[in-house]
């Protein structure tokens, strides 16, 4: 059976982007494959850009940052061999994001996430991440998360 | 009186984070101050990140990459002393953009950012912007737009 998402996890509940409550939310979905993160995710028409067929660049940061994130707690649970949510319950923020857009993104397609860590220093983490749209690379991020304890 | 939002004299209708037309967007409304552009935006609550009471940091990014990108066509039009708008209809796209999150931005405040032209070279542009909620300053991005002509 397939794990639930990391979201599904008891990780955040409300944000935005993420937030399985969040009913207004962007509502992405992370899982693992092997050491990566992997989400797939549809959009709405209203997450448009400039034009109605291509997707909103701060959409696309959003979805960056959010499943780097996700991905930057599932790995310090995994490495603590404990369950994602659970307590003392792991959280990361933002410290930075750096996007680079290299082609427009269409709204219709499916979008695929995919992120790894770069680096672990300390409460500091280094995710990177691609966000794919029949199967071409659209955008990439760095994410730099600060880890906190949320409890 | 005051000139329109650059928003409103016709750069982007559909754009979830600027455009006038999208109900579900954001609707920032960008203005002249000077040479800078500044915007005042309210959040909604579903607007927020891992807590309910802070602003999402992917809505920041959102907000500092249309704020940004508008003061780039208004400069544009501006220098070609053309109204906002006017035909040849001048867009800018986001290539890359790097936010720096420095403190939680509370959701209840009304955020105001600010942006300024750093430099113009050919069909580039960059744009500085600071996102900031009750005087105080919780996120720098710098946007890096591309000129193109949309008609």
């Amino acid at each position: 059976m397939k794990e639930p998402a990391f979201q599904d996890q008891g990780s955040v509940h409300h944000c935005h982007g993420c937030g399985p409550g969040n009913e207004k939310g962007l509502r992405i979905k992370s899982y693992w494959d092997g050491d990566e993160a992997v989400a797939t995710w549809t959009a709405e028409p209203h997450h448009c850009g400039g034009t109605p067929d291509i997707l909103n660049g701060g959409i696309i940061a959003s979805l960056i940052d959010c499943h780097g994130l996700n991905l930057a707690i599932a790995h310090a649970y995994r490495a603590e061999r404990r369950p994602i949510g659970s307590a003392p319950r792991i959280g990361y923020v933002t410290a930075n994001m750096n996007i680079s857009y290299l082609k427009p993104a269409p709204i219709a397609q499916s979008i695929e996430l995919r992120s790894r860590i770069v680096k672990i220093e300390g409460r500091k983490a280094w995710v990177s991440c691609t966000l794919s749209a029949a199967g071409q690379v659209c955008a990439t991020g760095e994410v730099l998360g600060i880890r906190v304890t949320w409890d």
